[in-house]
């Protein structure tokens, strides 16, 4: 998620934030120390597990296969370690499992002391076509160096290799590049796999249905693997804290491993790191040190910070936390209303922020953020309550009706019952979405909405799984449940299907080699807002577990 | 040096050593413990040095000048310091002279955080062709991975990266292939020189040629980069110690650096990694722990292990020393008498050893190994003198008479007045060399043989500065004082036309491109069999420094 990175530093580098600097912001500034400390205590532990691989594997090109490669079993991984490396010099290893963490395998001499270094490439993969498709030139529009190819050279044997950076993959593939004049064999290739997970999360019901149960462990597999030290937004890119990746990753693991302290870690560390004046960057660094992707701003995710801390007060109960980290919801929902005119978001207002929804291009985003916008607030709205904190912002549901009736009679086509957007009256899925989602829409209405796109293939679908997932959360509350389960089932269980260990960034049935960034060995196939099955499936047992 | 090894390996696997294994035996094996312990507690000390590069250049195609590529400085080293490394993407910094040691650099980002990780291609060389010979796909015979290439992942900024082998060189290119969408700078850019030797070597007269003064500076400059914990043959490739190498290293160290620790502790680890039965591997390694490369014996060397023990006993005194390996010097000699049949060292005799001598495979080595071993056998007896050991060798004086007699017999030509090799009669100049070291000619014999191989463009000549270095002696030897300070001049003064740093592994004033290895670029550039001018200027103070 980083396309629009530049376009946002070019707003930027032209444009101040223009919100008032008074009190409050300057309350803002003097707390992120202590915000960042409270980060820093919530700091979780990391489980780490050793795990070996089984079997050595060859890829075969197989038309049917996720893109056009699948893995075969050829051999056990003792067949390896009992043999000259020097002469087999090249070979593919198979955890089983999609693992993050780090690579480590060791080199002897079987007869005599290696006379010079050798010199090895290892290439990591989630997905068999990575091993299978040149990295070079690369024709990628994101850093080359995510790519998971290293070049090591060993001087001495025996030599215990482990690769500096953290891994994210199923398969190793290890190539010999330069040799001794005499013999040697690899053996003892572990992963130490790290997470902050642990449990298998919740128990599903006897009835389940084979497909739901299986998207259900690929969803707990996918969180597990992006819950590090916060929520990523996959362990194999990016690697780092987004917003709205946050929410869906907090969503279900309230309905799987509990671990909330890192929800906790994650909600003060990006308010430790939002600019001066409280506004909340999309993403943060962890590494060197904690540190906010300067000047990027998503308005969507912002907003989406409230409703994250209003599901973590739900799931807790753990009211200090969200006092403490109410001003920054505050500061959100306040920016979020300088940029409205009559009621409605002002999408010709400067600096225009990224306003992410989805990897689409042509989605047209004045409904969906309309419609965000007013879920944000009444969700906000409902966090004040809960806190007794209702005075503070007793104008937010005056906010959310105006901007319901704003919506209703500039964005909604009663004849057609669907909702339009952008000049050329856009009709997309995610327009319809956030409407139902900010009960701008009846549920009737919405269902009317949704029906209509779902059965017309010329409105702007979802291109990601981070859109899949508003979609069925509107359906299931226009009490489309049976489309909500076929949704899910055809859509998760179609990465299934083409032999997902982990749900992916990016996924369209009809095309395999989607990529956002123009190469998709690049994508992420373990991506954190792709796991929410689990949240779906756990939370309304009576829809997919029945 | 390693062209012989799988043909050694090959006689070694068939072939058993027959010499008897009685009470000595026994008590070399018993020993080498010990001097395992003595070799460890000579271990030098490294002396590290911070060195900072100075210049920016570029390489520029010149026919003229060595392998075809010059460097041309460009900007001083700030200007990279000062300037995006995203824009300029390729550099190559000169650090102005040869060091061995280890790297790092540093890279910051300029504005925002980087967002990516990056990648680079680090290339480092001794010579400006090593940065212009593409290495792959790589024809050379030895391990590619010599190669001083490293490619790096850098997954956050700042950071500093160190490269954990040791490297050689005197320019280092960095790429970049892979960057972020922020902007980052390199600096502190610098090298961890290590060495175990200090000092500047002796004076010279103020009447030195400057030419020969050079030279004298560029072998002290080679002798000290191959000083490590062992004499290493080069810092660059092959890093280890090996017989030969040590007897020629050693020399010079007496006349410069006056480091006999390190001496002393070579001449134990070579015995304390001797086999069961006492005979010398002629390479140990150090690393990842004290081991000789199993198999690997040549006859030249390991007779020269008691001439190096005896100039080590007259450089120090170090009487001790002497007498604890004075048992390994026997075995040698001993191991090498099996081979004489009526005096003479009979080449038909399995298992055949490596004979080193030279890069050349033509040279007929017959005469050349005659004439060693007489030598060395009279070396080694004059060390059982000084020790007063006479009595255990009393035989060796005769062994010495009869193998000159015998040489004189079945390789002097008196007619010609050469000695010729081989069933084809070779005439090659390490015939006369060894046999005017060993005292088989005479002076006034010797000058007629060398004169007449110098004279004949037909003979077979050197092709390593090793070899020279017997050459020069044997020149000194007969009184031929102007025509060795001429071929000193000539030859190593010729590497230094050509811009050598420090003097190279392979020189032949007619090829740049020569290479025992089939790929120029992995051949040393800094080696330790270059370094005796060191020796020669020093010693022979009225020959070279008048």
């Amino acid at each position: 998620m980083k396309r629009k990175l530049l376009t946002c530093l070019f707003f930027a580098a032209a444009c101040v934030l223009t919100i008032p600097v008074g009190a409050q912001t300057v309350a803002f500034a003097d707390q992120r120390a202590g915000w960042l400390e409270k980060a820093r205590e919530n700091m979780p532990e990391l489980i780490r597990t050793e795990v070996k691989p089984q079997w050595i594997v060859c890829s075969e090109k197989d038309p049917e296969a996720f893109q056009g490669w699948k893995m075969i079993r050829t051999e056990p991984i003792d067949s390896l370690y009992n043999s000259s490396f020097k002469n087999r010099k090249e070979v593919i290893v198979d955890f089983g499992d999609h693992l993050t963490g780090y690579f480590t395998f060791r080199i002897d001499h079987t007869g005599l002391p290696a006379d010079a270094p050798l010199r090895f490439r290892l290439t990591f993969a989630e997905v068999p076509a990575e091993l299978n498709t040149p990295f070079d030139p690369y024709p990628g529009g994101l850093s080359r160096a995510w790519l998971q190819d290293e070049v090591v050279t060993v001087m001495h044997l025996p030599e215990t290799v482990t690769i500096e950076r953290r891994l994210a993959c199923r398969y190793v593939k290890i190539e010999l590049l330069a040799q001794s004049y005499y013999d040697f064999r690899i053996s003892d290739i572990k992963f130490e796999a790290v997470s902050s997970a642990s449990g298998e999360g919740r128990p599903l019901e006897p009835t389940v249905d084979p497909m739901i149960a299986r998207i259900n462990e690929i969803g707990l597999k996918t969180l597990k693997e992006c819950m590090q030290t916060v929520y990523e937004d996959g362990p194999k890119r990016d690697q780092r804290l987004w917003i709205g990746d946050l929410y869906l990753e907090s969503m279900a693991n309230t309905y799987s491993f509990e671990n909330h302290a890192l929800t906790r870690r994650c909600l003060y560390l990006l308010a430790a790191l939002a600019d001066e004046d409280g506004w909340l960057h999309a993403t943060v660094y962890e590494l060197p040190k904690p540190e906010p992707q300067i000047n990027q701003h998503t308005m969507d995710y912002s907003l989406l910070y409230g409703v994250t801390l209003l599901e973590y007060l739900k799931a807790t109960g753990d009211r200090q936390t969200a006092e403490e980290l109410w001003p920054v919801v505050v500061r959100q929902v306040e920016f979020a209303r300088t940029y409205l005119k009559d009621d409605v978001y002002d999408m010709e207002k400067q600096p225009q922020w990224w306003l992410v929804f989805d990897w689409k291009d042509d989605l047209n985003r004045h409904a969906p953020i309309q419609g965000l916008m007013t879920f944000a607030i009444d969700k906000s709205y409902e966090l004040a309550t809960m806190l007794g904190r209702e005075d503070e912002v007793k104008e937010w549901p005056d906010v959310v009706k105006a901007m319901r009736k704003a919506s209703r009679k500039n964005f909604y086509d009663k004849a057609t019952g669907v909702i339009v957007s952008g000049p050329d009256r856009q009709v997309s899925y995610l327009s319809q979405v956030w409407m139902i989602l900010s009960e701008t829409l009846t549920a009737k209405e919405g269902e009317r909405a949704l029906t209509a796109v779902l059965d017309d293939p010329t409105t702007c679908y979802p291109g990601s799984p981070y859109a899949y997932h508003y979609v069925i959360e509107a359906m299931i509350q226009c009490g489309m449940n049976d489309r909500a389960k076929e949704l899910l089932k055809s859509y998760w269980g179609g990465m299934i299907e083409k032999g997902a260990d982990t749900f992916w960034e990016v996924y369209d049935p009809n095309d395999d080699f989607k990529s956002p960034y123009g190469f998709f060995p690049v994508n992420s196939y373990c991506h954190a807002w792709s796991c929410t099955p689990v949240y779906f499936i756990n939370k309304y047992k009576d829809i997919f577990q029945k």
